[in-house]
């Protein structure tokens, strides 16, 4: 069993294949801090490696999911750096862009559960999911534009989920929506009316996800996210011979021949 | 006309600008297997030149569209070759590729009615058509990482289609989805309740795409396509040379004149 | 306060940071001529460094939208040129597209205002904006192919804005939309269902842009274009020094200190 890092802000459960993350500054609606953002990061780049993960859940304790990044640390700026220099505020947001690209292309399955706020940084982490199950009343946004600043290293992972036409309205008007609104602009797989409907579509979606044989569902995951970075025959050429790779697996020879015997596969316990 | 190759596995019916192409193994709910694959092949290489063919009617018999990879191929596969070797596997399932990539850009109309299933390469005949009329009980999906190995092939076209956060979803889910799911996504254009509703929606995208000049209909939908692999401004000046072109052809003069005089143009039967 | 050119076939009114531009043609639905392609282009050359303007509105005159190429021009076409001469049929086309991409790329927000036809270039100019509001009868398409032509330079904008599979489907068909099926499909951002509604949602969405400051709205609109034509790596790299740069900035600090206390930032008035 791996060793996770620990961090002071997030909450570790593992158990039966799943691991859930949970972001835990409840009194701060789950905002993130810079500490935050690396804890978060730090986790990822073990979980990326754990064969005993094959499902992440992200989740926020507390009624919220993530209410982006933490003001007061906005608000308290070190001083400017001398003309030409660097500034010292700019390495501390790209990292997280580095965080969330790599829990966008985390090898297992990231189902994130997204009650109250998700703006900001926040839904930069639901747009790097693979599964987004939201309450109606969950608020999803990028406000940024009417405190004076901007959504930053999130904006290429909205673009990519819900496509340019409905990232520039969310961008120019601030609005925040709520989870129907994002379901009908692709940005929720499952909209659910209480509590109860959510805990039955997250329990579902997992049952789904443990029912693929990991290795595959990390490569589909890896080719699918490809499409954006390469040229459709690359994308082919790789798919052809990752297929070959995988039908040669005794996980594939044991799939085919369960399911073939209307057997349960190995995997799917 | 054209001499279109004989088809173990395919109907082939052409009647009035419209060829009907039909899966014909019913028994095996249509699922492909390299021959069929092949004979899809040669007839869109026979189409794609074939000027009495306006637009092509993909559509599986006996109440399913295409079930995706015949199980039975891939349950007896071939021994590995010695390592290092390329492995025999690859090349035939590449060449699905070369044939979805073909249909994708066919100069004429493709229309895809799709009952009962459609998951796998199945699915990928429907993103690759420009107009999905489906049942609301069909089932699109890729359900292989559930069996053990993946999709591979389609992955480009179902991106292209549904978008990167659609894709996703049902990637690492396996998860099947009706044809009102479909519909949600953009993967379908138009469900139907019963297969009157089915056959009058198909009736009416015939008579849409029969009113359209076929030279200018093949032209729009090369410049559509061409926007995932050309920057605009390179679109834009080759749409402005192609609107040029057109506007002078006796095509136009006549679908405009026609226009001004409230008469159907030549085209239009 | 800057001039704005003079212009025939616009109406422009200024005022509260809001302009608006009015396509007023209403006797030939606001068909595009050359001359009003012109002229657009003229005036969005103003508009994008006119501090003044925070927002620009697009609406038609008369109940209509635009109705795209007025066909009088395109029936009455200059002699062709000597083979191999350039057509100059094709320069005043390729120039509509110039409009279009600035209309898109405008630092201001711009909204849409649509009744009644948008279809061909007035399809592509809603397109370009960043928030379409539609009446529910509304009628968006893209029929030139059945009078024997194409839609030319607002292809890339319709891909980009609907997606591929959208837009093929518009595209051979020549089906012309409605309102509701528009939002259905990604086009239209509030579907009203008579003139109050589409007032009231005006008014709010007009709210929402005067809450966002003026520097960070025109960055994060920048910033969600470019993922189409830059690698995620580098709008996030672009992202994290317009940030930095933001929060040094005055507005960011008032903006961060009003919304601690639960104040108005200076700039929503």
């Amino acid at each position: 069993m791996r060793d996770y890092p620990v961090a002071e802000n997030l909450s570790l459960v593992r158990a039966g294949g799943r691991l859930d993350l949970t972001f835990n500054r409840p009194d701060r609606r789950n905002a993130l801090t810079h500490r935050m953002m690396d804890e978060i990061g730090a986790v990822l780049a073990v979980v990326r490696d754990d064969p005993d993960v094959r499902v992440v859940v992200l989740r926020g304790a507390g009624g919220n999911f993530c209410a982006g990044g933490d003001l007061d640390a906005m608000a308290d700026l070190p001083p400017a750096p001398p003309a030409g220099a660097p500034d010292p505020l700019v390495a501390p947001y790209r990292a997280y862009g580095d965080v969330l690209a790599a829990l966008n292309c985390l090898p297992q399955a990231v189902v994130a559960v997204v009650e109250g706020a998700a703006v900001g940084g926040g839904l930069g982490m639901a747009c790097c999911s693979d599964v987004v199950i939201a309450r109606a009343d969950a608020k999803f946004g990028m406000p940024e534009p009417r405190v004076g600043f901007i959504p930053s290293q999130i904006v290429p992972f909205v673009v990519r989920r819900i496509g340019e036409g409905q990232a520039r309205r969310l961008a120019v008007t601030g609005r925040v929506i709520d989870g129907r609104a994002g379901r009908d602009i692709g940005l929720v797989h499952h909209c659910c009316d209480d509590d109860a409907a959510l805990e039955t579509a997250l329990a579902r979606v997992l049952a789904d996800i443990l029912a693929c044989e990991p290795a595959a569902l990390a490569t589909v995951k890896r080719l699918v996210l490809s499409v954006n970075d390469e040229p459709d025959v690359a994308v082919m050429d790789d798919a052809a011979d990752s297929l070959a790779a995988l039908l040669r697996q005794p996980a594939a020879r044991a799939g085919i021949g369960a399911f073939m015997a209307k057997r349960r596969p190995p995997w799917a316990g």
